[in-house]
């Protein structure tokens, strides 16, 4: 059986809900990247009913494959052709292919979700982490944003949190991978790192600072007025977006650290009401897709090292903020696969959500 | 000309000044270790009057030396008669060594000055960043106690923006070095990055959790009622001290970060009065001991590559923070070498302080 759409693509398109019938021939644009290639192996993983899989990519991938199920599936050129005849299309490109190949997807008929910042805030496109806003995924008008990794991170823990009282104010510092910079990235902080060790010089490609050993402030343009980066206004603007609270009070620093491929944040969070801590760590143990992990006797606290490869978003270190004797204030720590649930996972979970039942 | 102490220490000492003569007599106490072999290259770096020096440690680095100016000097087991006949005995070893063997020194006539943290809290002994509140030096009663290294780094930045206004409240994540958990977690560091690279298995000895480009919470204990660690709580009642202030609020999450030597520090300030940002970059341009590394075009802020080995405190990405619309808060970040101006070098500013004119 083919897959089909419930309602086809026209000039107005309709903001009914807009199903996908299994199994659904898919397209992934940015196949080859770090995110691409984890969501391939999502699709398999969670057992998605793919009807075809074309994968796409630069002509820099052009020769190579990824395995899907038991076949070997060959990377092709992205083109205005390659996008035809297909249900969904998940972008894993940059916001400029995003800007250029999405609008030739949806009028080819295809359902986009894409991961790059292009559109994430468009008023007419919804901003989904499935967990949070699962239904403002339904509403889509064929394209639906798949958010930052620090803001799905931060906002599987701040959406049952402000079940207890709303949010006031976020304070974040995060701890960011090499993955969210790219499959490049991930390799320059491998050879870099096996450089110093052996005392040898390493000519840098991927970032603009050493990264053996080192951390540095997140590696997006900065605002020459305000002196926060991209990055950090991605995370303030689109948590805003998440939790639907425009007067949300958001200070992020972003910074990136020599990890591989997961994300932490130290987040300090202050409530209209005072909540107890006790409180907040029941909230989230029973937040799906969150996992409290929280032992002060072993000092065993969210690690990038326990959250990578693995779906959940890690929790711990929940305790009151002790600069606010107000009993207002928490703090927490958290860490998350930035390529599962800081990307590729959530962009799956989403196309999900929209399988016709 | 052999060093004297101006005032003999006696059962009821002094608290008037008591000051150095050069050259002094000087022991290291945990001479080996990773601040105590920086406090040797200070010494000789700065030029610091020695009239002898003494490098002491546990017996299992017998038969080790040190190279201090153009000799060899071997070093001797720590034991009582070891601290007989010193002027100033600089403590580079942990709390409990310190507290067994500083009133040891002391009651032999030295001045003792202690990196570690069993003294900092003492309502009777100075603790003391120079550049913040030097004169507290000159109170002394035998002991100085030198600060936490993430109180000193956060202080060098807080002393010179509290000028502009009060400051009420700090909310801090830490980046914190290897260096900061000794040498043996420096070298695990290393040897366990160098395994993961190659994949072989890597048996870990100086901390509870994988360091191979992995991160964790602070691997000092968590008080079972608070949910603070130690370091966490040192750096609040630290800076509260330093500043003079015991109503500032201060929340700390501090984090092992895989970096050999350089604690790096996002700092959110909340002031009594709003703050331009601008001003707080030439208050932090003018202070001593801090360099500002703040530009936005290119990218380039605070790094632990460029604190380390350096004297200096770097301060950058000084801006609003975003999430008080008040104005009275700023954002900022900051890097220090964790063995030298957040130990070593400190505690040879403190010696030099007390050199009489």
């Amino acid at each position: 059986m083919s897959a089909t759409l419930e309602f086809a693509p026209d000039s107005a398109r309709p903001a009914g809900p807009r199903r996908l019938t299994a199994p659904v021939k898919i397209a992934i644009v940015g196949a080859t990247g770090a995110v691409g290639s984890q969501m391939v192996a999502c699709l398999q993983r969670r057992g998605f009913p793919v009807a075809s899989l074309r994968l796409l990519a630069s002509a820099a991938s052009r020769g190579r494959t990824l395995p899907f199920r038991s076949e070997t599936v060959p990377v092709t050129a992205l083109s205005e052709p390659a996008l035809e005849g297909v249900d969904l299309a998940l972008f894993a490109a940059g916001a400029e292919v995003a800007r250029d190949y999405a609008p030739v997807a949806l009028a080819a008929g295809a359902v986009v979700i894409d991961n790059s910042s292009a559109f994430r805030m468009d008023p007419d496109t919804p901003l989904v982490v499935p967990e949070v806003n699962g239904r403002a995924a339904l509403a889509h008008r064929g394209l639906i944003a798949n958010p930052n990794c620090c803001a799905v991170v931060a906002v599987m823990a701040l959406a049952p949190l402000r079940a207890l009282s709303r949010i006031r104010r976020v304070i974040a510092a995060t701890y960011q991978a090499a993955s969210g910079a790219g499959a490049d990235a991930m390799a320059e902080l491998r050879e870099s790192t096996e450089a110093y060790l052996h005392g040898r010089p390493y000519q840098r490609q991927a970032l603009a600072h050493p990264y053996a050993f080192n951390l540095f402030s997140h590696d997006s343009p900065v605002d020459p007025e305000t002196g926060c980066n991209d990055e950090e206004a991605k995370v303030a603007q689109e948590l805003r977006k998440l939790l639907g609270d425009e007067a949300l009070g958001v200070g992020v620093t972003c910074v990136r650290v020599p990890v591989l491929r997961a994300h932490c944040i130290a987040l300090t969070v202050e409530f209209e009401d005072p909540v107890e801590p006790e409180a907040a760590r029941r909230a989230l143990a029973a937040a799906p897709g969150v996992r409290v992990v929280d032992d002060r006797a072993a000092n065993h606290f969210p690690m990038p090292s326990e959250a990578s490869g693995r779906d959940e978003v890690l929790a711990g270190r929940i305790r009151r903020d002790a600069s606010d004797p107000s009993g207002r204030s928490l703090a927490l720590f958290l860490a998350g696969d930035q390529l599962l649930k800081g990307a590729a996972l959530n962009a799956v979970q989403i196309a999900e959500l929209l399988l016709a039942p």
